[in-house]
């Protein structure tokens, strides 16, 4: 890492300024710098102690998948954010896979797990951060579930491609509908289904290039 | 709190032994012994501040609500067991509801939730042991999660009959097809059709007094 990398770094790491000197040298010392590619799979479940990821450039998505090759996502870590569950292996009681894979040409910032475990029991500024980040990990994975068990899918799918055009910056959703499903742990008949609905309702344009929102405001409604 | 309570309070704490003496005397003076009725709200919501709890005596249930009234168990905590998200006020990053009702008879040693965060705040054990503590709601949460979102529904229902059955200690399971439903997150409909084929297969008896296991070996073949 250059010193811009690590200057950048240091602003991230929202303990560093409660760190001791051979502390802060202990975290340059041991986190390197990570380019993946879009697809790419960063963390591949809890036997893979990656290390604590910090999120230079680019997006990673975090998600559950099960034998039979299900997914759902769980969150999106954008620029600046922090993934601690991709340290699995440091993390005590914590004993379930997530999967990591870059969505775009992403950069992150990896931290060795066992320097950061070090640090964690040693300073209370990094056990409380962890604390505090682990929680807010937890109520993401509960609003997902809560979403998942208690909202109509309708509601679900507006939010979703409303969501999804967002970090495409646009009005065009460039995911298939198995994709979409995947996203959402649903069925792709399930979603093609609502997507025919919406379409019928001229709400989105369905075609080979994608789904295009062509009247938000109707489906802001299913909000 | 008698002498006997308080010997099993300090007991239940994992933390106690690195209490300091003025420490001590706070737990103890801001504890209180509470009785609950089969089915009596421990903890309602966001909006309830109950404090840390401690099960004495009995048993209780953790799980999620929608507005709709349509409920998901997420654990279930016993003798001896420690729960944090009934303090959800004093977590920050946890914004998630959750519910609390008793199930049977139980007595919960109730700790006052600002006295633990200062508790928290100032002494590391207590900073681990919460981050442990949130570390395994968490894994257990994303169990169910898992479960719900991956698992058939014949070997999620066996494992619930097993389980139910070992905790009312016998082969009969006393709750209706609604209550299992709520349990799993899943429709009473549902929920009778698979208890029919399992009562076709032999495996079950299904009557008004309840669910009789009457084919363990068989039952246990679909975990």
């Amino acid at each position: 890492m250059d010193q811009e990398d690590k200057k950048l770094l240091s602003e991230l790491l929202p303990f560093w300024k409660n760190l001791k000197e051979n502390e802060k040298r202990q975290v340059m010392d041991h986190t390197i710098l990570h380019a993946y590619k879009n697809g790419e799979q960063v963390h591949g479940g809890y036997e893979d102690c990656t290390g604590v990821i910090a999120v230079k450039k680019g997006r990673i998505r975090v998600y559950l998948l099960s034998e039979e090759g299900k997914e759902v996502t769980l969150f999106r870590l954008l620029e600046n954010d922090i993934c601690l569950l991709s340290a699995s292996c440091i993390l005590r009681n914590i004993s379930f896979d997530i999967y990591v894979d870059a969505e775009g040409d992403t950069e992150l910032f990896v931290l060795n797990s066992s320097v950061y475990d070090k640090l964690a029991k040693e300073n209370p500024a990094v056990g409380n951060f962890m604390t505090d980040l682990i929680s807010m990990r937890f109520s993401e994975a509960m609003w997902v579930m809560e979403q998942i068990l208690f909202m109509k899918l309708d509601k679900r799918l507006a939010m979703f491609l409303l969501e999804q055009a967002n970090l495409e910056n646009g009005d065009v959703i460039t995911l298939t509908h198995e994709q979409i499903a995947g996203h959402m742990g649903s069925a792709r008949e399930v979603i093609s289904r609502m997507l025919k609905y919406f379409s019928n309702e001229g709400i989105v344009n369905v075609s080979r290039k994608g789904i295009k929102i062509v009247n938000r405001k109707k489906l802001t409604e299913y909000l």
